[in-house]
């Protein structure tokens, strides 16, 4: 590792880089949310959404094609199975891994510590949760509970929509068998599923999914209907029909896409990847997606509540977006990616499968593709379906749209999982908070 | 009581009764299955429903109105989840109540277990499962299992719909309110649901109600498409439109039903009697039926899972007929109830709410209305959404069509719960060997 390359040196995250990364996100972190109501006036119990018997109509969110539009998103999240077919990952008998709890006066240090955010405000933790519309956040230091906090139509037992978090267990699985030998990263597409010959992917490896490089057609814009993104929706079961469209399926979905540009030239985020290698992960073990990570790892993880997929009309997991879990759920995964594989007291994954996801991607590729995209995440890569800071604290993370975050700070030994409601779907919108608050908490810890 | 009035007289359900009750049903058993697949040749797993990634169209069970169909339903009920949106009925943080076991040798001894079939078949215990189909059936004995199996799709684990034995559920938590004066049995249905007061649910008192004695425009023609259960099916997300039908939901369904007959004439079996209990329920508590059941119940019976009920387009429960549990988790409910409201170290309900259940109704209205559809209840009664056998053990049930059954018999200290994927819904082709082999359980068990 030389600094002279820029993709190679450790990037610093201190305030001048800060300073000068977050230009373009503060911009929109302002805006974005300028004239939406706040977290207060978009708290969904306040709002009464679904509330009386039955709800009536002005409080209704139901299956049409705005169930994920704020402010009913702030209720749709932690309600995902009342209004879709899902699909239960078991958490097996065992007893709950307790998450040991840290001192309370470490949670109100934590709740008062201030930072500044990347829009410049002066700012607190705990103000964040707010400007952020967290419905749940949980920061683990070294294993213990160190703060958390639920809002709105959240609570510590019940399963909030990890949107793009999902694809995190996804590239895990894949990098797990893969360390097995049991996927070959090398291999093309159809080697393992067929089906995908004749398409877009019939020439990517499997590795280029992973990593998504792969120059599929497919355009992941939320914002426009004509985008890929309304199809994929349609046959992922996120959205609801309009009269004229009909829902498909995600399988189907897949064969339809071709090729847009040569694979491997660099990072473009097409959640339509991490539908290839769930494709994959079922095909190399006989399994669904939702028994597979049942019996690997929610079995092991001693999770406090069976999690659970959104599944399509025949039954298969919607794997780029649609795993659902308690929020201390997501921390204990988190935690166990953290130590390596370990945790509740057993080696669940060989270590050797953490390694190789936290060696990350290429930074040229990421820097070349979506990558300016995520301003804070300047100098970082994309491997494995898991985002790489390649800063200083060797931080990673599993990120999903409206604020849904796994952030893992292996140098401060932290981990947070935060599931949240923001109106819009770019992370634009809480990086700027997010991020150095984050790692203000970080550094706190560690100075503790 | 007198022995002279025949609805007074316990029934003595013995050979000579049952032969002479279950001429009918004896026909109707032979007569339903006949030429259908056998239990194993229906098996769901070996016909490798829903198999495949994805599934072939052969092997499909999707959303469309055959769901229930044989053979089908042995995969459907099972995975009622992965088809329609549900409501979480939680567990709540606390311990399972583990189940003692029983000797293998009497699990042994109960698999051989010999008696006559209603059909005049000699039959084992163990033989009878098949015939009737079940997916899975635990038999307890002073609390402890005694006989446990598992068919085809199900396993201890995963819930299993419970079609109308959700009555029970509903009309117990109404009994308990009553109990506590929060619900007035005596008072019309518009006192607590006003949306009601203009049709046939108008003048009807809320015990008329509970003992589905109300003379409601209601059809429960399970065969005919134009039957009220059509409508019904598609309010409560039982049942997939058609081109041109609309789902609606529940509430909104039963505010169009009006009156064919007087009220408290004659028990008429009508699902939407239990319907609008469940609205009252909500009405009085405040709370949907999901969180109530979880609150009253099941955070205190130590489930080993969460429950669910299916859920309409306005997130309103299917309490007809849309609960899901577990075995194990349905057995536990049953001893509850048999042991007078006390469970798992605690008095989760007063004795009194059992005590009025187990007064049982009228056996002339039972007899003058749709008893004599159910031969091997002759004499018996239905009161608080549950069946009296009025029998010489005090047997009482909830019974849902396809086989699904909770079967306690006081005097034996005998629970049995049953779930089944029958080819048809009525009860006529399981109860002529269900009745006998569990009267013959019953027996050896109190010998023993």
């Amino acid at each position: 590792m030389t600094t002279s390359d820029p993709f190679q040196a450790p990037v610093a995250y201190d305030r001048a880089y800060l300073d000068d990364a977050i230009r373009t996100a503060s911009v929109a972190a302002a805006a974005v949310t300028d004239g939406l109501p706040d977290a207060a006036a978009s708290d969904p119990v306040a709002l009464g959404w679904m509330q009386g018997f039955p709800p009536p109509p002005e409080r209704r969110v139901v299956l049409d094609p705005t169930d994920n539009r704020f402010p009913r998103n702030r209720w749709a999240f932690s309600h995902v199975r009342e209004m879709r077919p899902t699909a239960s990952v078991w958490r097996g008998p065992g007893p709950i891994a307790e998450l040991p709890r840290g001192p309370a006066s470490l949670d109100a240090e934590l709740e008062a510590l201030a930072f500044t955010a990347a829009t410049g405000e002066a700012c607190t933790l705990g103000a964040s949760h707010a400007l952020t519309y967290v419905d749940g956040i949980a920061i683990l230091h070294r294993g213990r509970i160190v703060h958390e906090r639920y809002f709105g139509a959240l609570d510590d037992h019940t399963p909030h929509l990890a949107m793009s978090v999902t694809k995190s267990f996804i590239g895990t699985l894949v990098a797990w068998l893969a360390e097995e030998k049991a996927i070959d990263l090398a291999r093309p597409v159809p080697f393992y599923v067929p089906e995908l010959a004749g398409g877009g992917f019939g020439d990517a490896t499997v590795r280029q999914v992973l990593h998504m490089t792969t120059g599929v057609a497919y355009d992941e814009d939320y914002t426009r209907p004509e985008s890929g993104f309304r199809a994929y929706g349609l046959a992922a079961n996120f959205s609801q029909p309009l009269p004229g469209e009909t829902a498909g399926d995600i399988c189907g979905y897949l064969t339809t896409i071709g090729r847009l540009e040569p694979h491997d030239a660099r990072f473009t985020y097409r959640t339509v990847n991490t539908e290839v290698l769930a494709w994959i992960l079922r095909r190399v073990t006989g399994l669904p997606v939702a028994r597979l990570l049942s019996e690997r790892i929610w079995q092991k993880l001693g999770a406090e509540a069976d999690a659970y997929f959104i599944v399509d009309a025949l039954g298969t997991e919607s794997c780029g977006g649609g795993l659902n879990t308690t929020l201390r759920d997501l921390a204990r995964f988190g935690e166990m990616i953290r130590c390596e594989g370990a945790f509740n007291g057993r080696q669940i994954m060989p270590a050797a499968v953490v390694h190789a996801i936290r060696e990350g991607g290429s930074r040229r590729q990421f820097a070349d593709g979506d990558g300016p995209h995520y301003p804070l995440l300047r100098g970082g890569s994309y491997s494995h379906q898991w985002w790489h800071g390649h800063d200083a604290h060797g931080v990673f993370e599993g990120r999903g749209i409206h604020g849904q975050r796994l952030h893992i700070d292996p140098r401060a030994e932290m981990t947070i999982a935060r599931y949240a409601s923001h109106p819009f779907a770019a992370s634009s919108g809480n990086d700027p908070y997010a991020m150095p608050a984050f790692r203000a908490a970080a550094l706190h810890l560690m100075a503790g």
